[in-house]
């Protein structure tokens, strides 16, 4: 086998051989294949695609690199989510304890926030005390008390998959659908779930600019979970504005517990109930409503349980940025547009975010919505609070604000756009 | 300048601007930019083109990490000659010598091959004695004395181009014109020839397989010699079939001798005098037959003052290998093709070219051809002969011999393809 000969192959859009894949994958993740050869080669993958039979067996190379774990000792049936990435997407914090709190155990190996969207350990991580990095023998036991739990992914699943997305990352081929697909799958199924529930976003603030790439990504990913005996299924959802009133750490903790309370906006409470009864109904478990489990309180009880058995104090003050400035509305009117990447860019360079990997993030910091699309506002009202502890990155998040908002006088009364725009099964 | 969107935007056919490319090749060279960031962009370029504007830009950058030599300091005009590799093709050999015997400099700083067309060094490596590595004193002072010089580039040309033609070769980048172009001319504008004439193989033995993309390639690199105030004419020349009689090192040299002796295969002569014939007309010097200057020894005295002058013994025996193997003709009749790629890859694998840039060659090792298409054969008449030090190699040489020629027994007489195929100016 040579790699060269494989990256040619796919640079004159030939279709990769088993062989090929096989060799080719964990060649990589020992270093025998280098980093330049393969980000040729996913500069050939994202410009000249692969096919169905090809992201299969990429993804299957990509898990038989590390570890699948096992919950079948459980004593219910496991039921996770994926999100593709969104601005003020905090589902997974009111998600994984309602989940729980209606018989399913849900196992949230998770990741760190990269770019414009949140990361939801850290989110987690400005609660204090709590801690994302288990070892597997306490994440079985925080699951089994609980029925959930939310860590970092260890080292052991996937590791072909660790390595190219941080290839990808710096090589400028991360938006490819087979690459993305494989990526987001090949760590799901060496999880272990027997069920999982795809949030794959659609707009300005997601990866997928359009409606046909985002449910061409969850065809992709509800066929690799069907091949490997995950029961997947794929909610398409609007992300052109953002979801909730909140992006930042702390803020959209605040915002999880108002719905764990039984408020909360109504986009995320909507949300949040469409994919809990997706991953009940994958998991077989029926006749249980979880709006019932939000209003009688048993939601926060598991919220509670989970944030402690990780170390995190569910009754502590979460922490406050320290400086703050306020957007005010231009002009009187209705909030026609408020754009999720704008937001999304404001709050990541307030320090809710990254750019490096080894960049640490401020709790406090993010952008506070008080107005949403649809909503009548009035001149020189506050629109949006901008938080961080680090008042000199003001400037540059206005700066992303800039045109991210339209305020119209006389606008026309339209239907707003549906959250859930299509269901892939 | 962030090189992500730098790569982002060829990814996206978008063109690169001037600040991003001036940017981009010194950071690249200095080690600011990755190998793997590089080999993404070089693949996004390969696959998406680059307009006429961007390689100027790329080449003139690339020239501008090194040194541009200066030679109008000698007494007469400089040219050179560029094959952009074919199989057999030993012309720099007689060349060089015949058109500095007719009154100009020709200053050949040259590479070693990698793959299956041989490199003009490995070539004169061959004659006991003869030193590669020359300091810039030494090159000027053979160049005064003898009127040409052949050695290698030093590490001050271009080193941008050296970095990326290394980086391009393992990554399955390296067939991409603008690339192949831009390193070309980089090299050979920096080299500060007054004139230069290239020579662009076409066929199965060559990288650009279609007259068309050789066309492409001969108007880019012409065209960027035109824009640094270098005269530059190309010819696009046939290599379906070698050239001449031998591929091989001291093969390769042997051959030359008999052309610079008066005598040699028809078809090195033609294109030897082709060249030379550009090679003065661009460096203005006119009256002076050079196929005279083959048949009066002129061309021959200077051959052997260039060889002595760099260590060379123009009168040792040429290395002979050890072992030997003939290919007969399976049949009587016409051979009417001849592949020059199976004859390359056949040399190469007896050891006459390299597969890695640290690998050692074989100054014995080639093919020698016994017919060339047009030519009548006798079945079981020797058609090739190969040979190596190592036996052992035989095998996978007569493989890629397998189907690399043609006898028919009742061939249409039809003319032979000529061997310049076109002209451009």
């Amino acid at each position: 086998m040579d790699v060269i000969d494989i990256v040619i192959a796919k640079r004159e859009s030939r279709e990769l051989t088993d062989e090929q894949i096989d060799w080719l994958i964990p060649a990589y993740t020992a270093g025998a294949v280098a980093d330049e050869q393969m980000s040729a080669l996913a500069m050939a993958i994202l410009l000249n695609g692969m096919t169905r039979r090809e992201i299969a067996r990429w993804t299957d190379a990509m898990i038989r690199t590390g570890i699948r774990m096992d919950f079948s000792g459980l004593d219910r049936p496991t039921s996770d989510k994926h999100s593709t990435g969104g601005v003020g997407d905090k589902i997974t914090l009111p998600l994984a304890p309602l989940v729980a709190a209606c018989g399913a155990a849900v196992p949230q190996l998770s990741g760190r926030g990269l770019g414009h969207t949140g990361g939801t350990l850290d989110k987690f991580e400005s609660i204090p005390g709590w801690r994302a990095q288990l070892s597997e023998d306490e994440m079985f036991a925080v699951l089994r008390e609980t029925g959930a739990v939310v860590c970092a992914a260890g080292d052991g699943l996937a590791p072909a998959d660790k390595k190219l997305y941080a290839l990808r990352d710096v090589t400028g081929t991360v938006e490819s659908i087979p690459l993305i697909a494989s990526s987001i799958m090949s760590k799901k199924i060496a999880e272990g779930t027997g069920a999982l529930v795809l949030d794959v976003k659609v707009g300005s603030g997601a990866f997928m600019k359009d409606l046909a790439r985002a449910r061409e990504l969850a065809e992709t990913m509800v066929g690799l979970g069907k091949d490997h005996g995950v029961k997947t299924v794929a909610l398409l959802t609007n992300m052109d504005t953002p979801l909730g009133l909140t992006a930042g750490n702390a803020l959209e903790v605040a915002e999880s517990l108002e719905v764990l309370a039984g408020g909360g906006p109504a986009d995320v409470v909507e949300l949040t109930l469409a994919l809990a009864r997706e991953m009940l109904a994958n998991a077989g478990i029926t006749g249980v409503d979880p709006a019932e489990r939000l209003a009688d309180g048993s939601a926060m009880d598991v919220w509670r349980r989970m944030v402690a058995a990780q170390g995190g104090d569910p009754d502590a003050k979460l922490p406050v940025a320290r400086e703050r400035e306020v957007v005010t509305a231009p002009a009187s009117g209705t909030l026609t547009r408020l754009d999720a990447l704008g937001v999304g860019v404001a709050a990541w360079r307030l320090g809710a975010g990254r750019a490096r990997k080894e960049d640490p993030v401020q709790a406090g910091a993010g952008v506070q919505l008080h107005a949403k699309p649809g909503d009548t506002v009035v001149a020189g009202q506050p629109l949006l609070t901008l938080h961080t502890d680090t008042p000199e990155r003001f400037a540059a998040a206005l700066q992303a604000l800039e045109g991210a908002f339209t305020v119209e006088q006389s606008a026309p009364t339209a239907a707003s756009a549906p959250l859930v725009l299509d269901r892939v099964a």
